[in-house]
This record gives structure tokens, C-alpha cells and sequence, in this order.
């Protein structure tokens, strides 16, 4: 199990800090044609697996049931920054179902935007579980239970019909079964099952192709498509990368980050699926690495590698707003003409 | 330069993250005597220095001239985390010198104690170059150029006389030119030296055992030896892990960390220096390495590591506060006799 070098942390002359990763890069035949590091290493997705999570909500009938709009499908598969263009959807989300923030599993949190803590610390606001960067996908859970007529209490747990059935849904998409994946369990309570790169990407070609197939599932899957490439700002938050990546693609792209340093892109209209994980856990590498990938699979064109010039490679500031280093992808290996 | 394997991150029953490092053991007489990971990798060791750059305010007699308590000299070696019990000491130290938080190199900045920042955003005090976490250092440097007649205007600069004698102090440390090493500019606006880990660990040796000489820089590094141990969350915050470490050894083995990832450990009594980086510049993994490394060496005994338990491996809690995983070392290479 080998993490290859990903990316530096340069100050002034010199290397000062090195992130590992691993990446896989897949097709919907579930070819991985192109692995940086050991694309054989398992580990948690984590909040990456939410657009294969959210796929019970609309398949199921219950998003359009409850008047789900794309931005509320957005939500479903975030991992949001707590700002009150999120939580004020969430809030009214939970309310449609009759339920307050206390029936969502997560814990109670304040936003990790920090303009928006800072606001609600001022306002004397005490953490809440909307705040939770996961309470969009609790909501799509508790909707998803409602709509099914299964019970709410228990829809953490494994066993629980809301868990089974995004199992087989990710089985369909793994090509095994989801089920006997490992579990851990996220730091929103709910079930995380480990995976290798591989496979992750695998499922996320599978989940980029299917949007195409004119069935049930296909329709379900191009509209969460849709969803997270007109609101990439409801799935992380105003101005993450994810937003630059979807603006500078016009919506070619799509990625989801997930805790420790995960994230999946996929590309619906080639049916790619790319799986990529810094070792350490810090996100400061992932877009730097993702975009180097991208750049090496000639993914990015000339224009849109120029729009995200300053993702895929950012400053390091001192406390007095000067530069003083650079985060910098490392060389990925040579890839042949996908 | 190949960082070695240093700690996992466990969720569940599988690997999650790991973290990558080297760290290097020397005795004062610069001889390597334990290397974890690649001991030749040159980096930044950061605030890890600040133990270092402090000799000069107590060895130019500014620390007397200007009635400085052994609290005070932890504070000019300190991280500190901006509570109360550091800001409200290093802005009564500024009107000692005549100054206020203007005359300060760093940018301001709020603490990095999150109820004390939440405490400050109540109070709608804006941040503060005092809640910096280097803002006792900084008043040490004013110190010095007070007391010996230098201009306060570019104590930030290399070129500055107090910068001059910082790297002739360390020059003798260690036993080269550090006017030679590469810099870059620290996140509070001063130099930072490159060196090595070897290079490092030797330094600290030296640091150690320099008390014991019935010298006039052996007095000046003893009463700061004794400052920090005697404060230990002045010099970090309260019940950080150098505060335990501290508790835990009666004062026997000191530390001081770094910005990503370093910290510097050094033992008095034996005359050891201990340097350590975590690649990625995650401070999760670093007393988690720290620790493995002193029980592979001896260096702590049964109810030393009993006590430290909770430091030598600490849990991962999801949202609700169960614990989900945990950060656990890696084997370090085994040890010969000290």
C-alpha cells in the first residue's frame, strides 16, 4: 500500500512540508485507466459517497413527493459550509417533513464558514444540527423514511431500510455487493463503508455514465446531476473549489470533496470517474492534485486550465498578508491518450 | 529524502489516513543517535526555534533591565494560544517597553483558543496583533533592541542587528554558520531557517546540556530551561500536550512546537535533543510520534507513559462525541542502548 508524492508546501527556497495521495481514474466498463500512487488502497469515502446516497430520494419518488427542488437536491449530496443560503433551505426542508432539527442523527456544530460562526457567536446563536456541514443528506434520509412510510428512528444504523436500500443502489453502481463492504462509522453518525480507489472510481463512472440511460435510474441520477452543476455552492459553499471547477468547466465536471482529504470528479458526458485521497487528510493538496491529474489526462483545456490557475496551485500567506510560499502538485505520472 | 511511516489513523476497522515523518535524536556532543525516517531532510523547524532565539534576551541582561519574570521568558518561547493568561502578560510587557500592539511585526490575528475567540467575538473586539500567537517572541526581540540602543524599525529584517545576534547564538548551537542557512518568512513576518533534522536535534542537544555550564550562556539557557517548565501553558495554552508532557516527567523532558508539523523536545539532564516533523504539517500525529519515539528509547518510564496515555494514542470522536477511530503511532525502528 504505497501513497505516491502529491504535492509540496514551498517556503521561500524550499520544500518545507510533502502531501501523499492515491488516485484512480476509471471508465464505465470499470477500466481504471490511469492510477497515481497504489489505486488498491482502501479507505473511507466518506461525504464523497453522498450523490450515490441521495440517489433513494429521487428514484424512490419521495424528493418529488415532498416538492424537492435542485437546490434542495443540491443539498442532499453537500457537504455544506453552514451559510444561511444552506441552512435556511435545511431549516425549511425539515419543516415540509414536520420535524425539527432534533430528529436529524448528526450532531449539533456551528458552520465551518467562519464569517457565518462569527455571526451567529455575536448573535448569541448556540450550535445547531442544521449548522452540520451533513444535515442536507439527513434531511434526504428522513424523507426518503417518510416517503417509504418507514419508521425515522433508527436511520443511522445499518440495518435500518434507508441504509439497505443506498447499499443496493451503490452495489449496482460498485458491480459487487455494498454490503459487504467494511463500516465505519462518520462523524455524522451514519454508516461509512471503506472501499479501494478502484473501486471508487469505478462507481463513479458507472454513476457519470448513468445519467445518460433513459430508465428510472438514469432520470434519477441526470437529475442530481443537474442539481450539483447548477448549485455547486449549495453542495460546498460560495466560492469553494468545487464552485470554480464547475463554473470554469460550465458544468463538464463535477466533484464532491469528502472529510480526510477525499474527493470524487466525475465527467457524465465521457462516463469518467476519478477517486483521489490525500493520506494525511488535508485538503489543501486535493484540488492542487485533482487538477494536476486532470491537466496530465489532457482533461482541461487550455481556457479552462487558465481559470483555475490560482486552485491548482495556492499561496501561502503570512499573518500580514504576504506570500510567502506556494502549495504545489507534484509530477503525476505519464498518461497515455485516454 | 524519504519520510518514514509515523502514525494511522483508524476508523473503524480499517486505516482511514497515516501520516509521514522523520525525526531525529542527538546527544550534545552532535552525535545522531536515533534516526526515524530520513534524518537528512532539511526543513523549517518554525516556532520550534523560539527556545533558541529567547538566549539573547536573557544573555544581553534585557530580561533584567526590564524586570522580566520567568513567566515572561515562557511567553518570549511561546506558541502561546491567546488566552487571557498570555495576551493579558504580553500587552502589560508592550507598555513596560513604552509601545502598544503597533509596534508588533506580526499581524493581528485571533486566538487560536476557540472560547476565547468565541469570548472576543461576543465582545466585538476585532483581532489583535497581542492574540497572535508569536506576540510574546516579538517582545522579546523588542526587548533586546531596546536594551542594547537598536532602532525597533526592522527587527523583522535579517539584516537587523537583533536577527544578527539571533543567528550568531545559533551558530554556536549548532557548531556552524547559521548566517549560511537558507530562509524563508515565517508566518508572523520574521526569518526562518532551514536545517536539517540531524542538524536540529543536535542543536537542542546542545540547548540541553548548555545549562549545566557555569557560564554566562549557560545561566541564561538555564533560567530559560526553568521558565518552561515551570510554564508550560504559557508557553503553549492550558492542558496542551506540552503541558502534559511536562507534568507527566516532574519537568525532565521539555518541548516546544512548531508551525506544521515540528516540535523540538529536548532532557537536561541527559543532555538530548529530539527533533520531529510530520510531512503533511498535521500536529495530530506529532506527540502521537513523539511518544512512540521516547518509549522506544527508554525515555520514559512505566507511570510517565501511563500517564500519558491518552496523548500517546487519542480517540477520534464523530458529532455526538462517540468515539469513531484513533490516531495510533507506527513502530518506530527499534532502538540500541542510549
Amino acid at each position: 500500500m504505497e501513497y505516491a508524492r502529491f504535492a509540496e508546501v514551498w517556503r521561500g527556497p524550499l520544500v518545507e512540508s510533502v502531501h501523499f495521495g492515491a488516485a484512480a481514474v476509471a471508465n464505465a466498463e470499470g477500466k481504471v485507466i490511469y492510477g497515481w500512487g497504489d489505486t488498491g488502497i482502501v479507505t473511507f469515502p466518506r461525504s464523497s459517497l453522498k450523490p450515490i446516497q441521495a440517489i433513494a430520494l429521487v428514484e424512490t419518488g419521495a424528493a418529488d413527493a415532498f416538492g424537492l427542488t435542485p437546490e434542495d437536491l443540491a443539498l442532499a449530496c453537500a457537504s455544506h459550509r453552514g451559510e444561511p443560503i444552506h441552512t435556511r433551505r435545511v431549516a425549511a426542508w425539515l419543516s415540509r417533513l414536520g420535524l425539527t432539527e432534533t430528529a436529524l442523527a448528526c450532531g449539533p456544530d456551528y458552520p465551518s464558514d467562519e464569517d457565518t460562526m462569527a455571526d451567529l457567536i455575536r448573535a448569541g446563536t448556540a450550535p445547531s444540527r442544521i449548522f452540520h456541514n451533513c444535515s442536507g443528506k439527513h434531511c434526504g434520509y428522513l424523507t426518503v423514511a417518510r416517503h417509504m412510510g418507514w419508521p425515522f428512528e433508527g436511520y443511522r444504523e445499518p440495518s435500518h431500510p434507508t441504509q439497505q436500500l443506498y447499499l443496493d443502489n451503490f452495489s449496482d453502481l460498485l458491480d459487487s455487493d455494498a454490503h459487504a463492504l467494511p463500516l465505519g462509522v462518520d462523524g455524522c453518525t451514519l454508516p461509512a463503508p471503506a472501499l479501494s480507489m478502484a473501486d471508487m472510481a469505478r462507481s463513479m463512472a458507472r454513476y457519470a455514465a448513468a445519467g445518460a440511460a433513459e430508465t428510472k435510474r438514469g432520470a434519477a441520477i441526470r437529475r442530481l446531476h443537474a442539481a450539483m452543476r447548477a448549485h455547486p455552492q449549495l453542495v460546498a459553499g460560495t466560492g469553494q473549489p468545487n464552485v470554480r471547477l464547475t463554473q470554469a468547466t460550465r458544468g463538464r465536471i463535477i466533484m464532491k470533496g469528502g472529510a480526510e482529504g477525499y474527493l470524487v470528479a466525475f465527467i457524465p458526458d465521457q462516463g469518467l470517474g476519478i477517486a483521489l485521497k490525500v493520506a494525511d487528510g488535508n485538503s489543501r493538496a486535493r484540488m492542487v492534485a485533482l487538477l494536476a491529474l486532470l491537466r496530465e489526462l489532457k482533461l482541461l483545456d487550455d481556457g479552462e486550465a487558465a481559470a483555475l490557475a490560482n486552485v491548482a496551485e495556492t499561496p501561502i500567506l503570512n499573518s500580514i498578508g504576504t506570500e510567502v510560499g506556494r502549495v504545489r502538485a507534484c509530477h503525476p505520472p505519464a498518461a497515455d491518450e485516454i
